[in-house]
């Protein structure tokens, strides 16, 4: 399929959480139906889409039958498994690809392919044995932190190392699953670019945003964010490089580290981006109707920004303070209709818009 | 019910077209579900509601298994049979309430109403008879327009009259419904301002957009309205009037004619409003969120606006500009699902964003 899809066409979105909710709502914008598929029961995705399928991954039977309601498949989240990507690929195509998949799925794959880009990261080392991450102390130094190098996010299989005696509680926490050491960066903050790629190759970035971490978890992002117009550049450039390198068709979020020496890619995510959120009060095409525009063939936004906005990310008990929040003004309010609360859950966020800047 | 809505809390809508559609969606932003109940089968708010019945508006089964499965019920469109809402108010509160659907329902009761809170309109008669619109026409002066007195929108059920000798024609057009005569009021142009009153009384406006009809449906609406500050604060003021009159809950729209005289109320909508649209990208909470803020008792959005913004609508066939509207810059599309384009038939809106004036 190379013509773009007409209103009315279904989008199969695999995963049905708050990204999942929030491309769904952006396809329905555009005159689009979504299928949602998720394992796990009245997923929030499935609260505001057409259709919703509670099947585990490998339910070959389900992932036909999806396939078969859908005209292209896209997801909301990049860990899912080769096999169930591989009997949908039979019906449809999967936008974004499998080669993005392929590589950030795998931290040391991710960085081993930033680097033949031609692009920084952080000092890294593969870590299969106690004695593999020894070595690596001592070539790459302290701080330092060690990864799983799958299924990582928001800050869990991580173990930070300050000396070398760390190793071994470290190598233990891995629970055997193979790991990726990373050098810390000597960094003064973090932007991440929110950049997309079309079906006929058309790229388009919004504005880097500034990003604050608490806990490991996105706290805030602030647009525009601190950057010389040279390093606002760079940040864009690389992106492309990499929307490119990939064939890549969709939303990619890039996080950069910025540095004396320049920028450093810290990871990229093959999906929209919670540091993108933003665009939803800022941008007439916000990112995840972009993702929508880019895997249905559309002519994409340009990412102009008419506002600049702070978003806060509400995380487990922020979400108490809903009350107040609403009665904030210039504030806007997205919350995920998540039935249950739990420690570092992801509840919602608001968008506070400011006059452009 | 006074106390408000938590998230997770269900809202029963009245009607799946396109205004309830992006009700269920501002529902869904602020993590409330939807519950849509509408007679005709796969209506456009059903792809992004959590729930849809399909009954007729007599099913008192439906209904009561519906109203079970809500916390508070609202409405897309003022006519809704009376005994439909006689038996959902046994179980819940219906905000908007009772009385400002009769009166909205019936353009000689609202008229009688508006005259009655001191506020201007078109010069009007009751038309039973053949006879009394001739005695009327001689009163009111042509051209003049008859109208049923219920049931009708977008230019449906009207008939003009140049001179007393279409009173016939115009007359038996109405079929023998119950109808009025206005008279024509001389206005340089139409603003219309969407106000909203909370659970508490606090009333909040949305800035006075102007518009521009073709073939009896709304066109354009504008924002900025030409308005000098006087007719600005008598706008809102007005609003405010009815909305307190009606110990209204909920968004309410009110058309005006603007003259030399003053500001005229044309006709009021107990509902979100098409000339509301613009909202979505020019505030941080529009009208179909403030709507649904009033009606789960939630505080209101303050109504400011951070950008202006020129919303058109696109009817009928307007809809195969879509690829060259996806390509405009700065161009928010709305597309509202609708399987089948009819001539006259609202397929979705634009909203161009301009910088704040």
């Amino acid at each position: 399929m190379t013509d773009p899809l007409r209103p009315g066409a279904t989008i199969g979105i695999l995963g049905g959480g708050q990204l999942g909710r929030m491309l769904s709502v952006a396809a329905a914008r555009l005159g689009f139906r979504s299928h949602i598929f998720d394992p796990g029961a009245n997923p929030p995705a499935g609260e505001v889409a057409a259709q919703v399928t509670t099947a585990p991954w490998d339910d070959e039977a389900a992932l036909a039958a999806f396939a078969d309601s859908v005209d292209v498949v896209t997801y909301e989240f990049e860990n899912i498994p080769t096999a169930t990507l591989d009997i949908l690929q039979r019906h449809h195509p999967i936008r974004p690809g499998r080669e993005a998949l392929r590589i950030s799925q795998d931290r040391l794959t991710e960085k081993t392919f930033l680097q033949g880009l031609g692009l920084k990261t952080a000092p890294y080392a593969d870590i299969s044995y106690l004695a593999s991450l020894q070595a690596a102390l001592r070539d790459i130094g302290t701080p330092a932190i060690l990864k799983t190098r799958r299924f990582g996010y928001d800050g869990k299989g991580q173990a930070r190392l300050d000396s070398i005696d760390d190793a071994a509680h470290a190598h233990a926490a891995m629970q055997g699953a193979p790991a990726i050491l990373e050098g810390f960066v000597a960094f003064s903050h973090e932007v991440s670019v929110i950049a997309a790629r079309g079906l006929q190759g058309d790229v388009a970035c919004f504005d880097p945003g500034e990003n604050v971490h608490r806990d490991g978890i996105l706290h805030t992002t602030t647009v525009p964010a601190r950057l010389t117009p040279g390093q606002r550049s760079d940040a864009i450039l690389l992106a492309a490089n990499i929307l490119n390198a990939l064939d890549y068709v969709g939303v990619l979020g890039v996080e950069l580290f910025v540095t004396s020496d320049g920028l450093i890619v810290n990871e990229i995510a093959p999906r929209v981006h919670n540091s993108g959120h933003w665009t939803q009060n800022g941008c007439a095409v916000d990112q995840f109707e972009q993702h929508i525009r880019a895997v249905v063939g559309w002519p994409l936004g340009d990412g102009h920004r008419h506002a600049d906005v702070v978003m806060e990310n509400l995380i487990g008990t922020d979400i108490d303070r809903v009350a107040t929040l609403a009665a904030e003004p210039d504030t806007a309010l997205h919350l995920y209709g998540k039935a249950e609360t739990k420690p570092g859950r992801k509840m919602g966020h608001v968008n506070r818009i400011r006059r452009l800047s």
